[in-house]
């Protein structure tokens, strides 16, 4: 029998997407799920499509004994405490929340204001499998990657790693799921049908993450767009070259890695809705010298939940891509 | 009694919104509108919205003595032979088509192939009130700008006054119409829909059309992508000033405007939809320098139809608004 | 100078819309606009697309002597209060809530409750013009229908007549506007987006209006759906006929509509969107025998708010459809 | 190693679907695959989501001798002479066509004309698992039923086998995918977005299918209407009982079924979307005596393709949900 595994937070996109996997998922045992407003409810519900059976419960922290690893399914703030109880009973952990993304105390101070557990962002790792397979495999904290990172950093580290970020521009469209499922002016269906609307301009909060993950000291220019679609995520990234290179034979860096899919392009969101998948394509614009890089990915999968169940997988030794 | 108009290529989306405006326009009467394929059907039997109970008729030369002007909404290469025909018996012509935008053949041909009627491009005004009033108050040939272009000289023409445009990155987001209304696999309902997709990177026809406006030899990296929506227009501006500057102040060179609205933003394409407005907001990146504008239009309108009907407008001496 | 015109609780969707209306009305003067959570905010930053750059302010009863006439965009309850304080300083009113519709005080106590103000229901009017035009121009309060009975009734009001209502089905589609602004879990987008689902099965409250237009004693069975558009109503009546006539020749009872136009259909939301006309076709199922109509309708157009001004148009003596 | 089946059609949305299923279905393997226009492509290059990795070929007799069963994805007319080739070679086949369903030729000469192959017809039997799930599994020939009579039929079995059925109204929405992929006006984007409107009123070719599996002579109203969804599918059922009954206890029939979920409802398409579920929920409108019930199903799921596995897993002796 495999691991138990909790969800907290279950009643969000993103936790019932990582309910819904780890239910059906062959090797782990969904063992419970939690949540605040919604506590009492089935999970299927409160989200019919996850089709799993079990009544969302109060958080209770003596739970954590019974379970083997926890998503924590949390807004940034409130995950930290959380994660410190689960850590203290040893249990391992993917927080999907921003708390410990950041290496740097400062820069996280700097985007989100004092950190509410200082003491385990040294402990944490930052869980993007392409990029850190065998750290992720040995933690006890696995920081699950903010959706638009996950896209910005898998379509930039090949150039990245070639020293050839000069300069960046991420110009990213993402479905609506994205901003949660609170209900808000924003989120009606009427503000957001038939329209495409900046937000954040200059002032995101995934920013940050993108430029630890990209390294030296390269600074970003990241301007997020809401867009008519439930989920999906692409990001349009524009580079001026900092060198000459063999652009193509870069990205071979990701042959053989199971969710990576390199193709002409350009892609669509389309493509990788409710899969683990990111696509890239890579392009010349020869008019300009710049290398334009295009990634897509499903925000509530490989931007979030089912990335944490790769991260689990990984953590657990078992084969990356199960129950994926 | 004003002056009588005609729309060629009425079927089409941009054609049928121009005969819809030119039908409930106050001054000018809609003469006759013309098809190709749907001749003998009635305009409001193929687009009920614009309540036209005129037949589209056949093409027909003859009939060009009985207008005093003439919208032309052909695809680019098939226009110029009648706007030629049109331009020879006196009748004043808004082409919508790109057949006459550029002023240079050289980089028409670089990017169309031969001309179709070099003849007339020496004559032609490009058709954007907001940059080019005067010349188009004496033309006899507008060539109705593209809708990108629209949105992004409006966005970028105070910085490029300004000489500041170092370099420049524009992302684009076009609603579906703007592609036609020709039937395809890429505009299939199915294949639109719950997706954002890049489409003809680094070669859209667009791009030379904005650099001939920006002037100064500026070179722009130029990027559609379509989403799901009907229309609508959006371009998100990245620019690396060339030299320091009161930016906001340049954009009072809109105050007056009638149909530019800046605004503090940023702003949506519902904002402007089925009008002939562009709404602007500029915004500065301060971990990174950049400018970065947002320009939105409904692409059928500002981008095309009503703009075409302000440059009527303007050709006979009427008050730019009037009808819109 | 026209007639001054208040519209009362303009920063929902309905409000807005009246307010846009009044505001580009040849003849009507916008006089103020109150909103409760909004006010202090101009009309024009809630709802960019009136383009009414009015502030919104608090609910004033003393202001009602500014004004010759008021729409009441309320929800229905908190109507009433508000209504009677207008007729008292003798405004004339439409209502865009229920709280007149129903001429029964014991149908409306059956369906909503007590009654929030009696002595005002015999004044009362009901709002839709094709059937009550002369009542309409002389009445002090107008009960503006509901967005679905205007649809179902101007469907069915020829077999009525005709009584040939033996026997009703009405299967009723509407976008989201129709559920208001308040933001919540049913409207979110990520709800709402590709996916169709009945609601009020049985008990919606529209169904006594209805019934109480058709006369006669009919009962429908009435059954609305929630669809991913933003605005626009399509009601598919079916019905079992008490008897045998001509169905086309009943429905010659609307030529000279100016805002109903009876079609070969079927008819789309799509092709009365942002306007104020309702459209019908009638059909013939011949292995069945019954008769299905179609009507379509803006539900914040002829649904709601430019009835209202159709309303106030005919209630001053106007042309009806002066400003639609 | 499981049978061989192979898919012909899959270029189109439905073949694409049944052949993504059986690439990844834990028993079959998917032998090939063909296409008309597209063959010499990969199937993962028309329909990235399936991927499938196998080109599309040209559809070569020659190759039945190498496979079990197949797929037949074609449009009616088209499908029965390719069935009779692979019945005749003793391949197993399930037919999504309209072909085989029709017991009666009389009845498919009416809706269709001339029959293409009436030698096959007594062969056939209707794969509908929940109501013929022994015949299917002998069968050489099943005829997979249309989307909306799954939905209708599995709607209202209950009320037919009880006799109840005295008159039905079946109110049906549908998604764009249900209108296949070939590009027309009706389906491009800008057509679909933001509307729904109702098609083939009194005359749709599933008729004749619905009323034969409900039997007893039942004739039923039935239309259809376009909705803005890619796929997914809601009936909105709407009955005069011939008697009385407890309802409820009816769709107890279904208690056990792995694929029809019962409800307390209603339910929407979004519940069922790339499953092969039916959800189904009744109510009682107490006021006009009527049962109304619903039931929402993906088109190309359950509705076409899903089905189609599942009955071949009945058909080879496998478990009727693997795979799914």
């Amino acid at each position: 029998m495999g691991e138990q595994v909790a969800v907290l937070g279950a009643a969000g996109y993103a936790g019932a997407v990582a309910g819904a996997l780890l239910h059906r998922h062959p090797h782990f045992e969904l063992a419970y799920v939690t949540a605040r407003s919604d506590a009492g409810v089935r999970l299927d519900e409160v989200h019919p499509r996850t089709r799993v059976p079990l009544v969302l419960e109060e958080y209770d922290r003596d739970r954590h004994s019974q379970v083997d690893a926890a998503v924590v399914a949390y807004p940034h703030g409130a995950a930290a405490p959380v994660v410190a109880e689960l850590r203290e009973r040893g249990v391992r952990v993917v927080d999907l929340s921003a708390d410990f993304r950041l290496h740097s105390r400062a820069v996280y101070e700097d985007w989100y204001g004092a950190h509410p557990a200082p003491a385990l962002v040294g402990e944490a790792v930052y869980g993007l499998p392409e990029l850190h397979r065998s750290e992720i495999a040995g933690a006890g904290l696995v920081a699950n990657p903010g959706c638009y990172p996950t896209a910005a950093i898998l379509a930039l580290a090949p150039l990245a790693r070639a020293g050839l970020l000069g300069d960046v521009v991420i110009d990213a469209k993402s479905g609506v799921s994205g901003a949660g499922r609170e209900p808000t002016h924003d989120k009606h269906f009427v503000s957001v049908d038939e329209t495409v609307k900046p937000y954040k301009v200059g002032r995101h909060r995934h920013t940050p993450e993108i430029e630890q993950e990209l390294g030296n000291g390269v600074r970003v220019t990241f301007t997020p767009h809401l867009v008519p679609v439930a989920h999906g995520e692409l990001v349009s990234c524009y580079v001026t070259p900092a060198g000459e290179a063999d652009v193509g034979a870069l990205y071979e860096m990701y042959d053989g890695e199971p969710w990576v899919e390199v193709v002409e392009g350009p892609p669509g969101m389309q493509e990788v809705r409710e899969t683990n998948f990111c696509r890239i394509s890579v392009h010349s614009d020869e008019r300009t010298g710049r290398i334009i890089v295009f990634a897509t990915i499903d925000n509530l999968w490989k931007g979030t939940s089912s990335q944490a169940v790769q991260n689990l997988n990984l953590m657990f030794g078992r084969d990356e891509s199960e129950g994926l």
